[in-house]
């Protein structure tokens, strides 16, 4: 079944509802010297940056706070919203408590009370692109810099 | 819903039936310099390794030739099998004509007949795990160094 390839506008609308309501997103970030990491993590969003949190010993932990870059998927492979983002690093009681509680109800767990030491990571998209098959692959960048284009 | 968490040879089997009859996989890769990369993309197994293709001057095309190195996903976030990979580049014209014509039938678009250049890239699972939810963190490693643990 094909639809017509969906607008820009549509496709922000798509992306927001799913930054809105989605539970995980793919997280994918890479040690400095170029080994790929890629892991399922929940994650909250307040409009403005994605909050995930991951031990800070975790693979994906050490390499966010080396390199402060990571790529994002949302949705599935032949409906994906695909995020590059600059990371924030937070320890974990640098977070306000209500956002702290906002993401443990969101994500279903709590990584302020694990024994593990986890960290928060803050991320602001700066580059977003949509697409669901082939005839989608025109017109699939969202946002460039940060700004939304649609 | 909660089930008991899988066997390791469970598990096995439900990884190689993805293997085995999936079409997308989820494709980490890595600058040698630490910038992350993800993509969907299409995927042949023939019990050894997985086959993709993707331009060589794409992102993950020349991240793979530089690091050999890749994490991939099959499944969704709550039921994920991740596989680390050793790759092999090959040139378009390199590979068996009935490989690539298995390819091709599989993954829905022949990459040998396209005008932009595409290679191939043979990935050898060096380890795989598979998990569902916190519950099947435990035995989540199902293959480590190449050799099956189950």
């Amino acid at each position: 079944m094909k639809s017509n390839p969906r607008s820009r506008a549509q496709r922000r609308r798509d992306t927001e509802h799913r930054l809105a309501h989605d539970i995980d997103i793919w997280v994918a970030s890479a040690s400095a010297d170029g080994a790929p990491y890629l892991v399922p993590l929940s994650f909250d969003w307040d409009g403005e940056a994605l909050l995930v949190s991951t031990p800070a010993g975790s693979p994906t932990g050490r390499n966010l706070a080396a390199t402060r870059a990571v790529r994002l998927a949302l949705g599935h492979t032949r409906d994906v919203s695909m995020i590059e983002g600059r990371v924030e690093v937070l320890e974990i009681d640098a977070l306000p408590q209500e956002r702290g509680d906002r993401f443990a109800a969101r994500a279903g767990f709590d990584p302020r009370a694990l024994a593990t030491p986890y960290r928060w990571f803050h991320i602001f998209p700066r580059r977003i692109q949509a697409w669901r098959e082939v005839d989608e692959l025109p017109d699939r960048e969202l946002m460039r810099d940060g700004r939304w284009l649609a």
